[in-house]
């Protein structure tokens, strides 16, 4: 038979995607969406390379949220649907796969579901193409085969019929019987997987992914406090099967193991050590580099300026707004090449802050880097990235600031912008993010020790697909948003030049900022065609709207809060920079992630 | 409140969690009995490490399938607790934990269990020691925190009480108020953990998990017979979501993918590769070292005998009974020092196995290695090892040994075994099995390979605790036992100097094999007196049976079938020896692989 394989299923950019499988004896391949996105190619450049491989393009997939739904949301859909066909035209591929729909307007109405398909497929029938309906194990009202060929059934028509996945089917016990029901013509696709039977039973859960207390989802605090009222006296003791600590260092275990202990008995009420301090911004960023050169030509064509440099070691001061960094070329500690060492928290109560992070067992750093220095408190993250509680010129309090020397300095161009005042357009306002990368077994650990030690409140995980593996990322922030620290983390050990760190500056006019940034005579991320095209099925844009953000490199989100408008520099060591716009929105553009760090492979490859 | 954290927490020895714990600062540690069996040190050396660096022992853990058990059943328990309650007398431990028993005798009677548990408490108390009842969540007839407390109340004994677990109660989702009706002198023990929700729906499932067909548990086979029973002819499609594939190379997983197609045709029979010819033996085994000197020291000790050389090439041939191995001197290819670079399987059809294993995309090596070389079939396997099918000394066959000329050879001390006539005690007989670590990502492709490729049955996985991670282990076989290749593979990339390869030698009397083995100036693996110790509690052995094993570092296993005895050589390169002896038994020891892992870290690190 024909033998096929969806493009998802290996790793590495399309491209090699493609010739693996054609090298192993495929006939054919699926086009997942997210790998053409991510591709440099034109949808005409792959479909040469396929040929030249001799590989059919079987399926293009897949295609979401289509059908049962309200008819001014179908209308949008159909439009999106077009965009689509025509890529598929421009691919050679000539079936395309429908999902059932997990959206929220979707609606329990078959008859609908049957209508619509059927105008989806006389659509894809002026395209010659044929519609592939499949139900997800999780659809929202259709998630049985049986249930998709029904659908398929009354709906009638030529182009329209079903798509059969092994998973879908099997993992949700259906019996497989009632296929031999569907005419085989019918069936215009069959993919096939297989899988592990969810071994996760309680004994495995235990036995593999146990967790220090509040590093998971159980409610301990609720059971330690009903164990106290009994008058229970003994210990309080962890009793933690993992597997990520089984391979990890244990003194840095234990030391996550106690912390979890010590926050444990604050929030039961026995145990009360110095309140958290909450800080109230970021005072600056610190980058260390064995070569300014580069980092600072990144910093001048975005606009900062060398206000200041330090009077006894070799860091300079650039600001731009409330944007602060540091740049040290003093000699670099563990880490290779440039990278972010430390991280200068706004803080109410510097030495309240260090109190609470001693008693959390952080490791304190000396107060004085010499004699002359102001007395400046930090201590160390789980990363090894220092964190410095400190004050940006407020009385009583020790100034970081006072430990450097102004240098003079012109408002080039137009020079860097002072406090909040108003600002040119695309100027940087300050630091929106500090994106830090984790050792990949101390993820959970460094959410507990930002939560605990700086009292930041923990987003939820989210994965991120990178063409060479999974990141999960989660942030910490504090309740206004002016300290967001995304804390990332890739599956497993592997290369992470690429898993780089990064500063995000917020500007309110991207698109000015970008320019700006460009005349200067910066490079921006180049972020591939398909993308923009796959934004244009997606969103309607103001007229040229879309064609500005193409032809600078700028990505695009939307939340239920607000647009997010973001770019990327060029990564110089382990630290990248981003220009990002946020009106509203709370994100931090997860669902272009994997786009950016396919850019960033293509970039480091090429 | 006193903070405790149970060893099994941590990695690494003993010793070094004691110290990670101290240093986080923990009052006290549960000492987890394997961790005990695996160390070298004494229980009273243990104990005077705790004191040293301040650390309480408050618990030892665990003592399992106690309670509800038939008389004799509980009569070999008290027995087995005694033991137990002597260690802790030396450890200076006053407290058990007793798990509510998964034992397939026990039966569901609480005035049972509360009686025997009352004897148990008499015992313990005898030793100052309190008896700690814990309901484990998947605990035979007592799985909940309320019920274990019931039974406690019931026998009524000062000696006995209740240990709460985080996880036991929150996982089955019991309420913990009723926690607040247990006294709290009753509560012995609290034992804390957290886990992540178990977030394995099947939506997770699909996107993390799935995998090849024939690498998972769902029935794809059945599923596609019915499919094409519809006549649908469109095209095999793989499309699996797989965290392990997004991290590996593209080029052989798409091979391994294919190969899972093809295997799933020829299962439904659409196509019809060279039918699989399954090995009949070990023909040989080939080392690959830099050095031979260290090998060929270690296989003298074993009784082998250098018995021939090859012809071109730097390769010698040593032998016993029926087990051959070959020493090769030659350029080592990508493995660094000394390795198991090939394995010649004995075959009926040679050719017929080399065309099946080219069908099924298994690499083909050159037949011949030099002009005058017998043809031999060979293939790599995923993992890079060379199978050679061949024939030993069989008519019509080419045989490898052709390939050898004979040296001279003294039948020095008790000389090589030829053949399988009658023995000195301890003679090796032939190899019992090959263990081949696999590179981390390539442990389902192995399983395949070797299935498929080779016709082999592979058993289940099981996991096993390095003190340093998890290993998952896998056995593949053919139907008499005489091939068997255990395939393992660590949780994750890591450091893998210790999870080497290794070659067992079967005997029919381990213990004379290992006093020659000595005699000739061998060392045995050193083995911690106190898996020794562990041993008298869990079996009965005849009069100087246990100090025999003891002396020399015998480890003993027992299952349904039969006993199994085994020793280790010291580790040269990437490789160690094991000789058993097997009567009736069918794993590999399993059960012993922790104590012999944690010895093979000790003689690393000292």
């Amino acid at each position: 038979m024909r033998t096929s394989i969806a493009t998802v299923s290996l790793s590495g950019s399309l491209s090699e995607k493609l010739t693996a499988a054609a090298r192993a004896g495929f006939d054919a391949v699926e086009i997942f969406e997210n790998d053409l996105l991510a591709s440099p190619l034109t949808p005409e450049e792959i479909r040469a390379r396929c040929a030249d491989l001799g590989l059919g393009i079987d399926l293009y997939q897949p295609m979401r949220d289509m059908e049962a739904v309200p008819e001014e949301q179908f209308a949008a859909n159909l439009r999106r649907a077009r965009r689509k066909f025509e890529l598929m035209r421009r691919l050679g591929a000539d079936t395309v796969l429908v999902c059932s729909s997990v959206h929220p307007l979707a609606v329990d109405d078959d008859a609908l579901a049957a209508e619509q398909l059927g105008h989806l497929a006389d659509l894809a029938g002026e395209f010659g193409i044929r519609v592939a309906y499949e139900a997800l194990a999780w659809g929202r009202h259709v998630s049985t085969y049986d249930h998709a060929w029904r659908i398929v059934r009354t709906a009638d028509h030529p182009a329209l019929g079903t798509c059969l996945d092994s998973f879908h089917i099997l993992s949700r016990g259906s019996d497989p019987k009632g296929i031999e029901d569907i005419p085989g013509e019918k069936i215009f696709f069959l993919q096939l997987a297989d899988a592990p039977l969810p071994a996760m039973d309680v004994l495995q859960w235990s036995r593999h992914h146990r967790c220090f207390p509040g590093q998971g989802g159980l409610d301990v605090t609720d059971l330690v406090r009903r164990v106290l009222r009994t008058g229970y006296d003994g210990p309080l003791s962890l009793e933690v099967f993992n597997d990520v600590h089984r391979q990890s260092e244990a003194g840095p275990t234990a030391v996550d193991a106690h912390r979890s202990l010590l926050v444990l008995q604050e929030t039961v009420g026995v145990w009360t050590p110095p309140a958290a301090v909450v800080p109230t911004g970021v005072a600056f960023a610190e980058l260390l580099t064995p070569d300014a050169a580069p980092v600072t030509a990144l910093l001048g064509a975005l606009g900062f300026t060398r206000t200041a440099r330090h009077r006894s070691k070799p860091v300079d001061l650039w600001e731009q707004g409330e944007a602060r960094l540091l740049v040290n070329t003093g000699p670099t500690g563990r880490r290779d090449g440039t990278g972010l060492a430390a991280i200068g928290l706004e803080s109410p109560d510097p030495r309240g802050a260090a109190r609470r992070a001693e008693a959390l067992l952080a490791p304190v750093l000396p107060r004085r880097r010499a004699a002359e220095d102001a007395p400046l408190e930090a201590v160390a993250a789980p990363d090894g990235t220092e964190l410095f509680f400190c004050a940006t010129d407020r009385a009583q309090l020790p100034n970081w600031r006072a430990d450097f020397a102004a240098v003079p300095h012109e408002p080039a161009g137009l020079g860097p912008q002072q406090g909040p005042g108003p600002a040119y357009a695309g100027a940087v306002r300050r630091i929106d993010h500090l994106a830090l990368v984790q050792p990949w077994h101390q993820f959970d650990e460094a959410a507990l020790f930002h939560r605990s030690v700086l009292g930041l409140h923990a987003q939820e995980s989210v994965d991120v697909a990178d063409p060479y593996g999974l990141m999960r990322s989660r942030a910490v922030t504090n309740t206004d948003g002016s300290v967001r620290i995304v804390l990332s983390v890739g599956a497993a050990p592997s290369d992470d030049t690429v898993h780089a760190q990064h500063l995000a500056f917020a500007t309110d006019d991207v698109v000015a900022a970008a320019r700006r940034f460009r005349d200067a005579g910066g490079r921006l991320l180049p972020i591939p065609a398909n993308y923009y095209d796959d934004l244009a099925a997606r969103f309607e844009f103001a007229d040229g709207e879309l064609e500005t953000y193409r032809a600078l490199g700028i990505l695009y989100d939307r939340d239920a809060y607000g647009e997010f408008r973001h770019c990327y520099t060029r990564t110089v060591g382990r630290v990248f920079l981003e220009l990002v716009q946020r009106d509203g929105y709370r994100g931090y553009g997860a669902q272009n992630a994997p786009v950016r760090l396919a850019a960033q492979h293509t970039v480091t490859a090429g």
